[in-house]
């Protein structure tokens, strides 16, 4: 298996000072080790904008394909929701000096794989792979801004904490679930080979050029899955 | 050829209240002439906010085919400004109390026939159907939009003078040209086509329900074809 690299850097352990201050105690733990392998903030932007706009993609396909008007409609709020964030992240770029095409570029063979793969092969898989894969990313891409510099790490947690439009999908899904139940378990199926790949992203994007201790990591995952364990309950199906 | 019906209401040509103020008198003689054939709001909506969606879907597609990681990011700001309007055209059905997805619904199946035909076969194509209908039908809606009632008048017509990014679509396609200088006659070629198809677009929608006097939509038409034409100037291609 191809194994996509982001965030490319070596942890720095003692970095005290980018730590900052915890906002939220309640998932201080799991914050503070990602904060301790906060990347440098372009390569962050450029692959967490690369993220969302391959999210924006598959959004696009969604209101492409849907069945209904009204499906479509739903689907357009989504994809618009997950533009502005990414063009809000390449506006970082920008705000940095640095040009958002040539930023994104070192991460886009390796993401194009992953989209690839996680593409789903009709509406309602593509409907999945939409909140499961930006689900989690958009999870793991918040914590992971937590240790950025402290203006971008506001603005960025703003942004990527932003309406997500998912209980558009979830609407949607819940309804073509209860109009034809044997959809229930091919979903929940594709829905465990997404979280699988996804996670290996985000995986590879901590461990690239370091190599973190897994137990330290641990912690991490357990509270990725745990919210995607919850996005699945909302449709009914089990992760 | 499967005629699209638009904006079926017979012309009201005494409804001089209606008219509003000339705010433009270089243009004055052909508003008129189409205020004179303002349609009702809600039906002129859906058909101009789905026609801004299937405007987003090709937009989209030449995001998902670009063959740059820049091309797609510039072609990512067209399809943002695209769908930005479209949503503005259905905060307005909402605003009347209505749904967006019934009140586009009745146009669904003659406009995405229109889609079908003006696709294009490349991401060159792609983007000179973004660029070639949207602008001729946006000029078109805008024009339109003089004989609403004056508060959403006024709203409509800035939301669709707004920025569309089509400065980013000619720097493309000129880029593309000059690097590729046989693509220049297969494109102006398939401009041609394309203002043709959306030109009996336009002309239904006035024609659905009414028989308009010709000789008085001559001008209306000119004037949308005098822009196109600069429009392909723009490109250094042929009308």
């Amino acid at each position: 298996m191809r194994v996509v690299k982001l965030f490319g850097r070596r942890p720095r352990r003692n970095d005290a000072a980018r730590l900052g201050p915890r906002r939220d105690s309640s998932a201080a733990v799991n914050r503070v080790d990602l904060e301790e392998l906060t990347p440098e903030l372009l390569p962050y932007l450029g692959q967490a904008a690369y993220l969302q706009l391959v999210t924006f993609e598959t959004l696009s396909r969604a209101v492409a394909t849907a069945p209904s008007i009204a499906s479509k409609e739903a689907m357009s709020r989504c994809a618009a929701l997950s533009l502005a964030k990414h063009h809000g992240l390449t506006a970082e770029v920008v705000r940095k000096g640095a040009q958002p095409g040539s930023t994104m570029q070192p991460y886009v063979a390796a993401i194009d794989h992953y989209a690839r793969v996680t593409a789903g092969a009709d509406w309602y898989e593509t409907l999945v792979t939409s909140y499961v894969t930006a689900g989690l990313l958009d999870d793991f891409s918040r914590q992971l801004a937590g240790g950025l510099p402290s203006d971008a790490s506001e603005r960025i947690v703003a942004l990527l904490s932003g309406d997500d439009g998912h209980e558009l999908i979830v609407a949607e899904l819940r309804a073509a679930i209860e109009a034809n139940p044997r959809l229930a378990s091919r979903l929940a199926l594709w829905g465990r080979r997404l979280v699988g790949d996804t996670l290996l992203v985000a995986r590879s994007a901590l461990a690239a050029h370091s190599h973190p201790d897994e137990a330290r990591l641990e912690p991490v995952f357990t509270e990725l899955i745990a919210a995607h364990t919850r996005r699945m309950d909302a449709l009914g199906l089990t992760a």
